[in-house]
Order: C-alpha cells, then sequence, then structure tokens
C-alpha cells in the first residue's frame, strides 16, 4: 500500500457531526505475525477532518474513500509501544471526538493454535433450531424478525447457550469438533435464522446471545478437547449490515445498474472460474451477481474490503479463540481476492486449517480449489485453502444405497470417487459428509437403520474429516426436495423447554433414537484413537457385487472395512484381499464387537457394514 | 540393452530343423535416428546353432530367449555400409540358412513427415463394411473365416480396392484422412472382420488385399492431399498369430495360471491406472487381463514386445507412408511401456500423431493421457500420447439433443463439457467424435436430420480434429444397443456389385441420403480452408434457452455458431455478444448462405444451427 499521509482540508460544515460512531477492530493485538492494522472509523463527514493519533504515533496511511464518512487508518503496530493510544479527530487544534484504542496482548501459543485435522469429527448445528438454552433472548428490541417457532423459515429461538447447555451430549456422541452455521448479526425482517445475510461482522446477533457467550462456548468446548470452527461469509453481506447501508465506496459491492436496486441473482456458473475461454459477461454473471436479494456480493478485488474481511477473520480467532473457518461459498469470490484472505489468514496461523464450501460435482473442478493444486496450478492460481469438501462422494453417497451392483452403480459409485484421489493435494484435509444443511437429509432418502450404519461405517473410516449434521445421530430426516430448507433444519427434540421428546438424554429418546445414537456414538469413540484412520494409507478394492472392502493401514495397524450394501448376504474370498492382509488371520468387527476369522471366506449379512481390527 | 556376445552351443538335434522361417521386420531402412535395430530371427530350434553375420558385420546382441526357435539380433545400422547383408545360421563352419537383409534408402522428407492436425477431418472406414472393390479376394485358401454378407458378425467382403475405388467420393465429401480399423491379418475362425485380433503384424490380410495395395491406397490418399491413419493394437494380438501359438517366453503376455488356456477376461476397470490406493489384484486384473478370449493380453513392460511393436509401428510408417496412428485400448496397456512406445515413435518422427483410445467419461482422466499432462504429473508420468479422444463430449452429444433446457441438461451439458478443456495440455489436439464403431450410431439416437444438422455442425466448428464415422453422412443408423455391433457396421450402400442403392455418386442417392451427404460436404468443404476453426480461438457463451453460442476467432476473423437445441424459435439479444462482436455488425451464415445482421437481435428457427463468418 502507498505511504501516503494525507493532510484533510477543513470544512465548517463538518464539526458539529464528526462524532466517532463506530470504530472496526474495537482492539487488536501487539504481535502479530503482520503488525499492520487498519482502523475502520466511521462519523459523519468524519473524513473532512484532521486525525490525529496520540503519543507522537504517526500512521503509516489515512485513507479517504468516496464516502467522507469513513476513514482508513493503518499503523504499524509494532512501533507502538502503548497498551493503548487514541484516535482524535481534529478541527484545527481543537479535538471534537476521541477513541481510545487498546493494543491486548495476545494469548501463549496463539500463533501457533492447532485447528482440526482429520483426527476430528465436526458436528455441524445451525444453531437457531439446535437449543433454546435462553428464552429470553429470542426476541430483541435492536433486532427486527421476532421468533415465531411455527414458522420453518422463521426463527426458532435457539442459541448459545443452548449449545453449551448440551456439550456433554456431543462429547458423549464423539465429535470433537463443531461448526455453527453464522452466530453473528443477521437483520434481515424474515430468514434471518440462517445468518448467512449479516450485518455486522463484530458482533453475535444478540438473539443468540454477546460475543461474551461466543467466547465462553469456545471454552467450554476447548475445556471438553473439542474445537470451534466458524463459518465464515467472505462472498456477501446482508442488505442489513450498517456498512452497506453506507457503502464507503460503491465498489464495496458489485452493483447492476441494470438490476434492480443495484441486485441481479448470480447466474451460479462457477464453471466460469475454470473456463479459459469465458466470456467476460458470464464470468461477471456468476461472480459479481448478488447469492440472493438480501446479499449484495462484495467486491474482494477492492483491497480496503479484502483487508477488513482478513482482520474481521483473525480478528474472532484473537477474541474468541477459534480453531478454524469454514467459508462459504468459497468459489463465489473473486478469484484473487479470497486466495488472498486465505493467504494471509493462514499466513498469521500456519496450522489453522479452512475448509471452502466448493459446491461442484466433479472431482478436478473441487481439487483445484485446495492449496497448491496442481490442477489450479496450469492456470497459475492457488488458492492457499487448506481444505475442500467432497461434494463428490456426498453426490455418491445420495444415491449407491437404493442401487444394486452395476458396472457404474452401486458401490462401484463410490469407489469410482476414490479411483481420483490423486487429484487433491492433501487427501486427508478433505470434508467428508452425507449431507449439510443446504441438502437433503439422508434419513430422508434412506429411512432405515440399516443404511444410515453403512452411511457413517463409510464416512467414518475413509480418508478425510468426517463431518455430521445435528440430529442424524438420532435418525432425524427431512425433505427439502419437496418441502424446503425448513424441513432439513426441524429443531433438535429435546432443546426447548416442554419438548416432550428429549433427545439429548439417554432416557429421553425413543427407543430408535437410541439405536442410532448408539451406533454413532460407538463409532465415533472408537475413531477418536484409531490414528490408522486419521492418518494411515489406504487400499482400495473395487467392488464386487455391491460390497466394498478398503483397507487403512499404517506401520502399526490395519482396519479392513467391508460395506455390504447388498440386499442378500455376501461371502468373500479373502484371498482375494491376500496383500493387505498379508499375514493377518483374524480381526475384530468394532460393530458387532465379534471376533472374525480371515482365513478363507467371510460372510457378511445383507446391508452390513463390518470394520474389522485386523489381529495376527 | 546390455551388450552380451553370445556364443551358442551347438547342438546335433537343431541341425536338421534350423532353417530360418521368418524374419521380421523382413527390411529396413538406414537413416533412421535410432540406428538400431532389432531382427526377429524364427526357426526350429534356431537359437541352438551360431549367428553369424556377413562382411564381417558385428552384432551389438544377440539374444536368445525362453523358446529356442527365436534369436533376436540388434545391428547398429549407421555401422553397415551395404544395402544389404546375410544373417546366417552355421553349425561350425557349415551355413545351414541364410537370409539377405536389405537396408533401404528412406524416402526424402520421411523424418519430418506431416500428419494429421486440426486442420484435417478424419473418416472412420470399417473396411470389410464399407466396399467390396475386389470380389475375388473374398476368400483366400490361407485364411480361416469366409465370406457371408448375411452374417451381421461376419466378413463381408470390403477390403482396400473397395476405399481406393471411392476416394473421391471421400474427397467430394470434404474429409481429409482416413482411418481405417485394423486391415492386417486376423485369422479368428469367427468375427475377424472388426481386425482387432490380429495373427500377422507384418502383413494386411489378403481378404483385404497385399501389402502393395495398402501402401497404394496411401498414395491415392497423398495424391488427393489426403492422409492415412493406422489403426495400431498394441494391447492385445490375435490368438491366431504365429507369435503367440509359438512364444519366444511366456512372459510375452499375460497368461492367468488360474484362467482357461491362459485367458481371463480384464476387468476393464481402468480406474486402477490412475488409483494411487489401487490394490495390486485390480491392477492385475484390469491390466493384464484379455480383452477378449481371442485376444492375449501382451505384455508391454517385456522391451522385447515393446521393441517388436515400435519396430513395427515404423516399418508401416516408413513402407506405406503413413500419417498417423490410431491407438486402440491405448489406457489398457501397461502404462510404462505404452510411455515409451509412444515416445521412441515420435521420437523417430516429430511431427507425428497418434490418438489413443482412451475411453473414460472424465475430463481429468482423459487428459491424463494426453503428452505433458500436468494431471499425469502428478503421478510423474507422461505418456507422450499426442492426441486423445474428447469421450465426455461424446457423452453429452449422445442425449442433449434430446433434452429441454435446464440446470446441467440440454446444450448446458455441452457447454460444461468444454468448461474443462483448461485440464488438456493441447486443447487442439483431441479428437472430437458423436460416434464411431463401437458406439452407437447417432442417427439411431437422432433419427432426424435437423438434429444430424446440429450434431455436425458442433462438432465441424468447435476446438479439435473432427472424426466422422462412415455412412453417417448419408444418413445409416445403426442400433448398437438392443441389436449389437453388427447393426452399427452395416454396409455402405453401393460399395457392392448389385447394390440397388448407390450412395457414393448423387445419382445413385436417394433425396434424403443427398440431404445428409449435401449438408456434410458443404460443413465440410468450408471448414478445409477456416484457419480460424483449425486453430482459433474460443469464446463461450453460457447457454440460455438450449441455445449454445460460441464464437472461433483469431487475428484475422471470427466467426459466430449458434446451436439452437430448443424445439421453438429463439431470439437473442445481440448485446450479449458485444464482446465478442467487437464492431462486427452483420455476418453471412454458411449453412443458409443468407446474410445476417447482427446489430440487435437475432432470430434462430426451432433445432436449427448458423454457423456466421462475421464481417463490418
Amino acid at each position: 500500500m502507498k505511504k501516503i499521509y494525507t493532510i484533510f482540508a477543513l470544512s465548517a460544515a463538518s464539526i458539529a457531526f464528526s462524532q466517532i460512531q463506530k470504530v472496526e477492530p474495537a482492539f487488536w493485538w501487539k504481535g502479530m505475525k503482520n503488525p499492520d492494522l487498519q482502523i475502520l472509523v466511521y462519523g459523519k463527514n468524519i473524513a473532512n477532518n484532521e486525525i490525529e493519533l496520540s503519543d507522537g504515533i504517526q500512521a503509516k496511511n489515512i485513507q479517504k474513500v468516496e464516502n467522507p464518512n469513513y476513514v482508513f487508518i493503518t499503523v504499524n503496530t509494532n512501533e507502538i509501544n502503548f497498551p493503548s493510544f487514541k484516535i482524535n479527530i481534529k478541527k484545527g487544534k481543537k479535538n471534537i471526538s476521541s477513541y481510545s484504542y487498546e493494543l491486548k496482548q495476545r494469548l501463549p501459543g496463539s500463533v501457533d493454535r492447532e485447528s482440526f485435522t482429520s483426527k476430528d469429527v465436526m458436528y455441524l448445528i445451525m444453531p437457531d433450531r439446535f437449543a433454546n438454552g435462553n428464552p429470553s433472548n429470542d426476541n430483541t428490541r435492536d433486532t427486527a424478525e421476532k421468533s415465531d417457532r411455527k414458522n420453518p423459515g422463521g426463527r426458532h429461538g435457539g442459541d448459545i447457550e443452548g449449545i453449551i447447555k448440551n456439550l456433554d451430549y456431543l462429547k458423549e456422541l464423539g465429535v470433537t469438533a463443531v461448526w455453527n452455521t453464522p452466530l453473528l448479526e443477521d437483520n434481515e425482517p424474515s430468514f434471518s435464522y440462517h445468518g448467512y445475510a449479516q450485518s455486522d461482522y463484530y458482533k453475535i446477533d444478540p438473539r443468540y446471545g454477546t460475543n461474551e457467550d461466543y467466547k465462553r462456548m469456545a471454552d467450554e468446548l476447548h475445556k471438553r478437547n473439542m474445537k470451534l470452527i466458524m463459518d465464515y461469509v467472505t462472498n456477501h453481506w446482508g442488505s442489513q449490515s450498517w456498512i452497506i447501508k453506507d457503502l464507503p465506496a460503491k465498489d464495496w459491492i458489485h452493483y447492476w445498474k441494470d438490476g434492480e436496486k443495484g441486485f441481479k441473482r448470480s447466474s451460479y456458473r462457477m464453471t466460469t472460474q475454470f473456463d479459459t475461454n469465458a466470456s467476460k459477461i458470464d464470468m461477471e454473471n456468476c461472480m459479481d451477481g448478488w447469492f440472493d436479494t438480501t446479499m449484495p456480493d462484495m467486491n474482494q478485488s477492492n483491497p480496503l474490503v479484502v483487508n477488513y474481511m482478513v482482520q474481521n477473520a483473525i480478528w474472532w480467532t484473537e477474541f474468541a479463540g477459534l480453531d478454524g473457518l469454514r467459508v462459504d461459498t468459497y468459489s463465489y469470490n473473486d478469484k484473487k481476492g479470497i486466495s488472498e484472505w486465505t493467504k494471509r489468514i493462514t499466513d498469521e496461523y500456519p496450522n489453522f486449517n479452512i475448509v471452502g464450501e466448493v459446491w461442484m460435482h466433479n472431482q478436478a473442478q473441487i481439487s483445484y480449489w485446495q492449496k497448491d493444486s496442481k490442477i489450479s496450478a496450469i492456470e497459475n492460481y492457488n488458492s492457499y485453502l487448506p481444505s475442500v469438501m467432497d461434494f463428490t462422494l456426498h453426490d455418491a453417497i445420495g444415491q449407491v444405497f437404493k442401487e444394486n451392483s452395476g458396472w457404474d452403480s452401486g458401490m462401484q459409485r463410490v469407489y469410482d470417487n476414490f479411483a481420483n484421489d490423486f487429484l487433491y493435494p492433501d487427501i486427508n484435509n478433505i470434508l467428508v459428509f452425507a449431507e449439510n444443511h443446504d441438502t437433503q437429509r439422508f434419513n430422508e432418502t434412506y429411512p432405515k437403520i440399516e443404511d444410515y450404519k453403512l452411511v457413517m461405517s463409510l464416512i467414518s473410516t475413509v480418508r478425510g474429516i468426517p463431518q455430521l449434521y445435528y440430529g442424524s445421530e438420532i435418525g432425524m430426516s427431512g425433505d427439502k426436495a419437496t418441502k424446503g430448507d425448513g424441513d432439513i433444519r426441524r429443531d433438535f427434540p429435546g432443546g426447548w423447554n416442554g419438548d416432550t421428546n428429549n433427545a439429548f438424554v439417554k432416557s429421553g429418546r425413543t427407543d430408535s433414537q437410541n439405536q442410532y445414537f448408539d451406533f454413532t456414538r460407538k463409532l465415533l469413540n472408537w475413531r477418536k484413537g484409531k490414528e490408522v484412520i486419521h492418518t494411515g494409507k489406504t487400499k482400495n478394492y473395487v467392488p464386487q457385487n455391491n460390497v466394498f472392502v478398503y483397507f487403512r493401514y499404517n506401520e502399526k495397524e490395519s482396519v479392513m472395512v467391508v460395506v455390504n450394501n447388498n440386499v442378500k448376504e455376501q461371502t468373500i474370498d479373502m484371498k482375494h484381499f491376500s496383500e493387505s492382509l498379508n499375514g493377518f488371520t483374524k480381526g475384530k468387527d468394532i460393530i458387532s464387537d465379534k471376533e472374525i476369522s480371515l482365513q478363507n471366506s467371510l460372510t457378511i449379512p445383507a446391508k452390513t457394514s463390518m470394520v474389522i481390527e485386523l489381529q495376527n
């Protein structure tokens, strides 16, 4: 950034109005790798005044933008040897407004914080639909939409307190990391429960709790050796955001002159991100179109925008002690800008994991987005995104357990997905999931628990980071296809006072719910200690008769996974697997707890999986 | 290869039998880049004798193998200054058999021969089904299967003479290169017409003609500025091959001890070629399995096998003057061996094009096989194969013209294919086709000529080398799905004496056949001179309402292609294409010959394509 020391002209009209109304970030930390801090100062016509820092501190840069209500002050925090300093707004020698800016000390180990990895199992929560721990914050004076639990698209009252109260449930289940959909303020008049139209990037929505509650949730997770992953939205901000309502400059968002109020819907044609022959209009229609009417599309090619988002993500990481980020609609962002955003955050925290939503149906296109991809290197692009989502596995899971064996159907479809694993630069760092908050619930697709068990056995034992979606572990279903988003985001039973079915405790669960839960708990708690699953190698065997067999192995141990998706019992000849058995003659199926002989053949009941720890 | 000068022990038993029965290659050329020549000498127990070259010529290596009926003599042709020399088989000082080996002079320009490129349109012929130019060779004494035109899987009598007689037809049609399915001897007792179970790698099947006839066909093509592409089969040889019947060593083929007569069918699971976690048994089952009972799987990890195939391909190139190769089942070969084979041939002929059959349904996997692929580089592999086949476009073409507009259906499916073009290291050198001899005929899928025209407009104007399949240009159909291979390999009408419908000439064609032919002739002859189509850049526009628009352009000219796959007339707003129109206001549609205004909007009738040369 150019060093420009701007002297602002005095303006008689400005005096009365130029009070500091907002400062973002409100405070910062000393000792960051990148010592530069850009402070957004907001106030009516504030840019028409002189800006001065106390104690002789010299700003590296004071940047004025189109809108005189903003100034962006860049300081080098390494050069400031005070715990706080003042930002003074002056007219001549007269101080007309002042803000005391604090530079805190970082917690020890902040830089080298660990993050989520393939050791973890991630649990996705929609906070509004999980548990209402504090009914008194269901409605607040400052937020538009009021609670209406009867409305599938309305707010139901779930909150941070509800999550905290049920962390022991999650601990028992065996998940080790929580990804919640956004908790920042979303002040849309309707559908605000999903939180993706955020209106204040530095404030937890009061209907979920306070910033301190969020930090407390992180602390409570950490006490239990669990991790917190923030759902971060860079692509779009909410229409009710105070910055959107009074834009620093027009080019903070993609404003469509031919659209209504600047709005034009994205074409969602993300292939334009790869297509070297894409026309400009198609690229604009996709990348600069809005995700929805309430979601102005942010311009990440504007350095101020990227910098705001970088600092904001770092601020939450430092403030709350985050263990990672999930980034919404990653591939809809301006390619260069989002790459810079990602790189700067991971430069600050070298072990930090960030998983991006790259919703595509082709492994070459998904792996394109992972850091150091050889595929994106063809186009001289590097996203720096450590982790991506295995959407093609999700696609396969959504159909194979209804399919018979065929050339490319049934378990073959799953195998075919793994055959392309070589395309991913870091195959252990990809998110493995059967569903999320935007898809059909798989218990809807497969209402029988036998299929649930097959799906869970698969995603818990293949490479990558398994991700669950709240409620499936007690058999919750939901039909997006015909009933819409509300149906896949039903309230977790027991999360609300008066719920007759409390699935958070064994005694409150139905028999069926306990069957789902117990299976999941057993599998996930087993997985916790299994390095061979976390980081072991894989050996695949082409499925036969809808039975998929693979081994996970390292120098110390081997696990044989058998997924029999056939509707009939199947017997497999163990000779076929001699490369992987390699002397092992028996094993223990951790699902049935049975000892299994592996000497001749193995019979697997219909629609059954086995996860066998090999023994000599 | 190690230099081993082997002195063979004399064997009393060998004398009577050790006559030279075969020498391959029968002759060679001086002045090859690689001066080494490995001569296979075959005769009963021949290896139990002394081998001597005349004129004091020293062999670099005389290699003996398991089977004493073979010796492999390597000479450095640079060191031989005679037009011929003798290979003498000796017992002591007595010459018991002798062969005069000729070293010819290469034709000028042989090294730098041009090959097929995106300037060409390739026409695929099944010789047995195209035209019977010489009925006297329909059956021969030395070949097992006799002619039976009533049998869809039998021999029908088509031959080289039939192709030569109809080259003017092909010239008129506008194709510039002929790829015929194999013409080498295939002496299977049945289904020999397809030619992929070859029994003699140095001999044209006598039912097609002679080696000299083949050379004459090449000459006749060259006279017409057309090219000849040989269909080369490295993966498997025919069970009736004299070498297969008396293998030099067991490891020339993949012999399955647990199979019947060494046979075990390939699993055809080619993904094991990519899957870094594939089990050995799956790799073997795919790569070492046989393509069919009559097709022993060759072992390209045996250097003698690879060398035989390299020299054989070069021999035909020099002998007949080939302009390129098409390689059957390329991805079924041993990866390393086929890479060596391909590299050695293209090292010998730097401009030579070779297109491999890589029948996959994923662009990352297809592009993996193209020379210098960044994708195969992930696995440190380089096939050196210059050209691959766009099977995913083929897959799309097979369904889109029946589809309505949708998120990923209709012309969108075609566009989505092109969006991955960046994966190919050389996008102009890929084969573009709607069908071949192994697929449903597209006139069967789309019986209306309006769809034929859409398909042809597409494959004639997108990047790559268009490939047609004989007979489609007169509307021939064929239903593999329910009637089998014979139905897509019907006889070309007019190719046999007595055919009442002679589609080789205008007067013999039906009105419908003339409509198909005339459209194709016009389009292909237009394409011949269009550098902008051969090598121009592409600009894609995401389809709207099942209308796909793209531009081909270079510094000199621009062509706008509009493919309206909608069943209704569509009007498109020309502003949408302003990036590509870039000042052009009108154009000429080379299909309708009409002048087209491009100033406001353009109306395209239902199911119609336009190929518009832009004008200022």
